[in-house]
């Protein structure tokens, strides 16, 4: 293993973490980087809870989710999910599936997610929602296959989160620590504007306030990182 | 004590301490399991807070809810709850009832509890409601009898919860750690539609997607329960 | 002093913690017991947060709220609270002011409380609403003498618990563990209460339903209890 | 450095770390305090999560917010909305920006926060809504010169704090604990506000009463303070 590979796979670990513990992650969900070397391959961890994760539960998938060192051990059903936005967005460095309780409302209730906040501008513009029922009529509401994982990846399009109705949401990166960062303010987004709609109407941000504000500096995303990841 | 009683107890304590960690149970509730060996017989802690409760705690029931090894020690009110749904429902192996936050303001405003996202389908197609009133007029909102046992037995017929109007729910399983998962997931469930409805209207999964979601594989839940019991 | 007088004392820090801990009391609000021996004279914390509250921080005061012991030491400004409740209600034993999250809403909003499910029972058929301005006007919206100490006394009448408009509530008891459980659970009523409402219609108990489930047993009491002071 | 630098340093940490863990600041958001002995002059941490600060993470800044022993470590982008206000509020001594979760759906849906309960008179009979649009259109939501640090002064006026549209919240006090405690029970504020407009019209306390709960004395901030500190 280089040593690229094993400081991604650190870094790997630490987000599992890291979004376990900032309750975008439970005991399901799951976070995904590319691998930096390999062209269409990607590292996630074994079907393990992401809290529990551990250097040596990382997998190398190729790009079509067949884990390459698994050893028998259990994957996670959804991995198409990954490697289909992969492969249909070549700029996406990053992926995280879950079902957040800040979002999930937004998801049983299909409304739609707008910015609210400056952070909140990461979700970008638009956040599309994605019924499995369209393609796929009645399933056990997960993504099971390639397929499907298109199908989804189909309905992110060049957005940066896509809403799965009745199931959770999908983020997407251009790095490891942004997606984590857009993951996690994504759910704070999604709070203060289900907080907000109990209030009055909530308009959202402009989207010349949009596209300025969801150029998060990489510092901003650093200063995070450094408290949430302090407890490894 | 044969070796798979010891293993049953120690499985029990462990689902007693998840289910206060998990905010199903808190001072109060009680989780049972059926007896491995002796028909119509099950364990149950002592009265005791859920989240003390420890090896040497759990008592034997018989079919009556008579505790056989109390020696003394006080037991819980509403024991009739387990003995009469087991006697009810040969394909139930393990009862919870609670009044978690989550599904209690559905019992105050008796408002039905639907499946909203994949694991929530634990819960099943229908969640009926029981009014103790129905049969019993005013009472101290307990079920401190056989026959009110059999009564809520009854109205649970052949589902997987039911709600308890000003009361609280009872959730049933094919096995522990299944009933478990269907405790903690029908809160997440209940919390998600909460919120849901507070954005719109919310349709629930369709009866279809119901059946095949509901279907959660056994490895799912263990890595639910690798993830809750790590603190013991 | 007497050994009654030091368990008593233990009790009480027991208490203050309980409630903090609880989301009853936070950095203000207070709970105090009748003295055993002394007529009319109460035991309760010098002005201290709850949580911190040790046995050498109790203080004694006799029926005029003057405290015997102080030696220097800030009291409460709202001892009066106490003192008068104690004067107008024989029968009450214990005494707690606060300022809980889950009651403050409804004192806010000055909407009724109804007991919900079968402990919240405990906080009775009726829970009046004390506004200061009916007596006195504009006030700096704490009981700082007899007077209006006497007035709270006057409203909460013959109940178990008391809303103040824009201030939060007053809950009283027969005896310490008893004023305790209704404090917590009347929290836990208001939020039970709080969600129904937002899901619909919330009717309450029967007036037979709340007179007969009022009456939790003390071993009940003791179950939570054993469970809340488990951190001392 | 003087005792009295060091003093302040030291309390400033220690605000930090309560704002912190009382959810006013998470990643973002800062506090700061005048110097005591240099007109205009201010102390505010370096770019770090205020959780994570320590005593040699204070920098000293001038008027202009320039910081004069940055030694090349970042800063707060948004130090001028610090400056500016010190420069138009002489009786200012102490400021907090934040975007905690009770405050931000009030930013996010323009409504007015109001005080409903005795310490949230602090927030004064007006709490000013800040548009960054009107005097700058669209932004990158922050504040990040002198010029909009002094529109967003202006908008505050001669208040206690200002809401900023789809951004968040500035306190602001005539002294450091003061500040922290005026900050925390905003939130505290805000939240009781929330949850009782959802119950029914809230109608606030009366100028009256504002003017009267509004003073609070410092005894009681100390009492707060001295929970809050507890953990360093």
């Amino acid at each position: 293993m280089t040593s690229l590979e094993q400081t991604c796979r650190a870094e790997l670990v630490l987000a599992n973490h890291i979004l376990a513990r900032a309750d975008v992650l439970d005991a399901f969900g799951h976070v995904s980087m590319r691998h930096p070397e390999r062209d269409g391959h990607f590292f996630m961890a074994m079907s393990r809870a992401p809290e529990l994760v551990e250097a040596g539960d990382i997998l190398t998938y190729d790009a079509d989710a067949t884990a390459l060192d698994a050893d028998g051990r259990a994957q996670y059903i959804e991995r198409f999910i990954h490697s289909e936005i992969y492969r249909a967005r070549p700029d996406v460095l990053a992926i995280c599936h879950h079902h957040s309780p800040a979002v999930m409302p937004f998801s049983v209730a299909s409304v739609p997610l707008v910015p609210v906040y400056q952070h909140g501008a990461m979700i970008g513009r638009h956040v599309p929602l994605w019924d499995s029922r369209d393609d796929f009529g009645d399933t056990n509401m997960l993504v099971t296959n390639a397929m499907q994982g298109a199908s989804l990846a189909q309905a992110l399009g060049p957005h940066w989160m896509v809403l799965m109705r009745h199931h959770g949401a999908t983020v997407v990166g251009t790095g490891l620590r942004e997606l984590v960062f857009r993951s996690v303010v994504a759910c704070k987004n999604a709070e203060f504007q289900y907080r907000g709609m109990a209030l009055g109407p909530v308009a959202g941000l402009t989207e010349g306030e949009i596209e300025m504000a969801a150029k998060v500096p990489p510092a901003a995303i650093d200063r995070a990182w450094d408290l949430w990841a302090r407890e490894g």
